[in-house]
């Protein structure tokens, strides 16, 4: 075949490894806007600022029991034999504080989380003490020494003042809020979600609710897309399939740069005549950073930048957009988004099967993690083509076979990458 | 200490195992009502209904390759030496079909992912191909022979015709979506989210705004429990705290069990005086289920039933509040929700240091999950106990500790269960 500039251009395609491309679009990708919003609605959002104590916790020398504080050096001389009886003085709820000190021969009740009175040192638990009227006074009866410092759990047990508590990029969840709330930080800065626009292309596709037709399909990939966006921390918005002509997809595309923090589109962007984003990637619309990694599925996975915004220009075949967009895009909305650690979490596993397809780029299987007995095992899903749309939904690891001419045997270690939000 | 039955009742519970408790509760959480929700607004939701395929997937004969489609015949006798030329007789994108049979002697060229036209049974990839113009037609020329069905996905060979594609309580994330669609699935039917009411006990809590006041502390569980709420796929709704005062309280949780899916408080389920949620599960209000269970922390965690609607009483204790939504509430959630797996995950692995505290109940621990080499690793967090907030941030799993007398060592393989959504 004879090939003029345009389609050598088309052909012969500078592969990228997975990891040099990433660290191509690392440079484009960085956090985001800030906005403040109430700590209620933060979870599953990332700081954008770092969070001081502004105070020991506890701040107070807490009970951590239901009981008597009392001064540990009264009971030095008690047992089963010879009870000590101490005046119960007073009696702290929670949130409560004693006007009495507690000086020798005496002793308040206390409740669990209270602020234990000054000249007390310790906490007896109700279970171990007796109660008696003695000359009008309530006494406490003890028949065990207790140690200094029992139960009380000392100002700044946990934190202390001024403590880094968290960075920014941490994700926050339930122990964060809980951090939060406890130090009364109300109103929170967080990194605004990312906006991104999601296109798919070609005139074979159907919208979800239209009837079948022949030779066409019903278009998939953006609501699969979107469905990632949302797990990766991003607000999608699904525009308009962009339809096999080159101005219109030109015009669309360009436009939702503008209007967006980053594009991602599926199809066009193999090497047939039709595939429409390939053409504008390689036109002057855009400059192009790369259009083929050197992995399956998804070899033909195309990037570009405009004004410094990114145009994700992903394949078409599921099977290897939804591989494109887990290490390439999700990244891009994690790092927006503030998160510290971006990239999917890679550990290693045993591979369970043999895998026996070999190719010269490395290979991202679709597959499930299973653990047994403390040890990893990666098995790869039956179906694994570019085009296979169903075992996607049976996977939540890709298995990570780097370039072989033979088969990878059952048994060996292999890189597994977690998804489906999985970040251990 | 001289105790009356109400007492006698607060200090000699009878504890559960976790496993009981979570099978008491299991028989009041059911799947609940369901809803139909656009497809693109399922993302994280539970599928109500099985879905079986209309039709094959994919249910045309498809071209796996942009290049020709060809009747394998024609090619057996090519070599480099011996081309054979094949008349083109037409041309077919995506979404379009040929109204040409392909007969001995012809080809028709054809794109990624379009219907190949009868007569044809494979597809020439077209990196392999040259072309000439002859006596006015243009012909396709072919080297090599090509297999009958190469390039070639034949009907049904993702999913057969009536297949079951998912099946009822299956999260609903990318992959599922990607099937739903490429089914025309535009509507799908899930669970209700439950509406889970949260209060927080105790005359002592501030809320997360309030200035601080001497001997009290801010509120920081229910926002907690409102970030575990949504984690778990519920919706929270954070209620007034409930002051110390029994009559109120009872109004108010008898009320909140009336109008919400279920109730989840924390504090109050101590043995002091002023424990109100405690004296509230022994009064007639509301039948116990329990209200111990042979666990640290939260052994006072306690749960009530009333018009077939559940009562969780958690400890305030924010380690064992923590723990207990986790054990006995998030499954509830899980279970409301549909999800057919409503237990966190369970895996064994590998104890990194030596864990010292010994009890005679079965101890939760905050701890770390780490993969090295296909191994898991557990490590337990430095401080654990039962009043702790600080670690629970750090802890993406709880490592089981069963009753010991003795050192659990390093090395020694225990259980551990996923947190943070991780659902592996």
């Amino acid at each position: 075949m004879k090939l003029n500039k345009e389609e050598y251009d088309k052909f012969h395609r500078k592969p990228l490894q997975v990891q040099q491309a990433q660290e191509l679009l690392a440079s484009y990708g960085k956090p985001g806007l800030t906005e403040q919003i109430p700590l209620q609605e933060s979870h599953g959002r990332y700081l954008a600022e770092e969070v001081k104590a502004p105070h020991p916790f506890p701040r107070f020398r807490r009970s951590g029991m239901d009981g008597y504080a009392v001064r540990s050096g009264d009971t030095l001389g008690c047992s089963s034999d010879q009870m000590v009886w101490l005046d119960v003085i007073d009696e702290i709820p929670c949130g409560s504080v004693s006007d009495h000190e507690i000086t020798a021969g005496t002793a308040v009740r206390i409740m669990t989380g209270a602020q234990v009175p000054e000249g007390a040192d310790a906490v007896v638990m109700l279970e171990m003490t007796e109660l008696r009227e003695y000359e009008g006074r309530t006494q406490l009866g003890l028949k065990r020494k207790i140690e200094e410092g029992k139960n009380v759990t000392p100002i700044g047990f946990e934190v202390q003042e001024e403590e880094i508590l968290l960075r920014p990029g941490r994700r926050i969840q339930a122990g964060e809020i809980s951090v939060l709330a406890s130090f009364g930080v109300h109103q929170v800065t967080v990194y605004q979600k990312p906006r991104i626009a999601i296109f798919s292309t070609g005139s074979e596709l159907l919208t979800v609710d239209e009837p079948l037709q022949p030779g066409k399909i019903r278009n998939s990939n953006t609501y699969m897309l979107a469905s990632q966006v949302r797990e990766a921390g991003g607000e999608p918005f699904i525009l308009e399939a962009v339809m096999d002509d080159l101005l219109l997809a030109k015009a669309k595309v360009e436009k939702a740069m503008q209007e967006y923090d980053a594009v991602v589109t599926s199809g066009g962007v193999s090497v047939g005549d039709y595939d429409i984003m390939g053409d504008f990637v390689r036109s002057d619309s855009v400059d192009m950073l790369y259009n083929k990694i050197a992995m399956r599925p998804g070899s033909v996975t195309t990037a570009a930048v405009k004004d410094g915004k990114l145009l994700f220009a992903l394949s078409g075949n599921p099977g290897a957009c939804f591989v494109g967009f887990e290490l390439f895009v999700r990244p891009f909305i994690q790092r927006v988004m503030g998160c510290d650690k971006p990239y999917l979490t890679e550990w290693t596993a045993v591979l369970e099967q043999d895998y026996t397809k070999v190719n010269a780029f490395t290979r991202f299987v679709r597959g499930r993690v299973e653990a047994r007995d403390g040890m990893l095992y990666a098995i790869p899903a039956k179906v694994d083509e570019s085009s296979v749309m169903v075992t996607i939904k049976d996977s939540d690891c890709l298995i990570v076979i780097p370039p072989t001419k033979s088969v990878t045997s059952a048994g060996e270690k292999v890189k597994i990458l977690l998804l489906k939000g999985n970040t251990l």
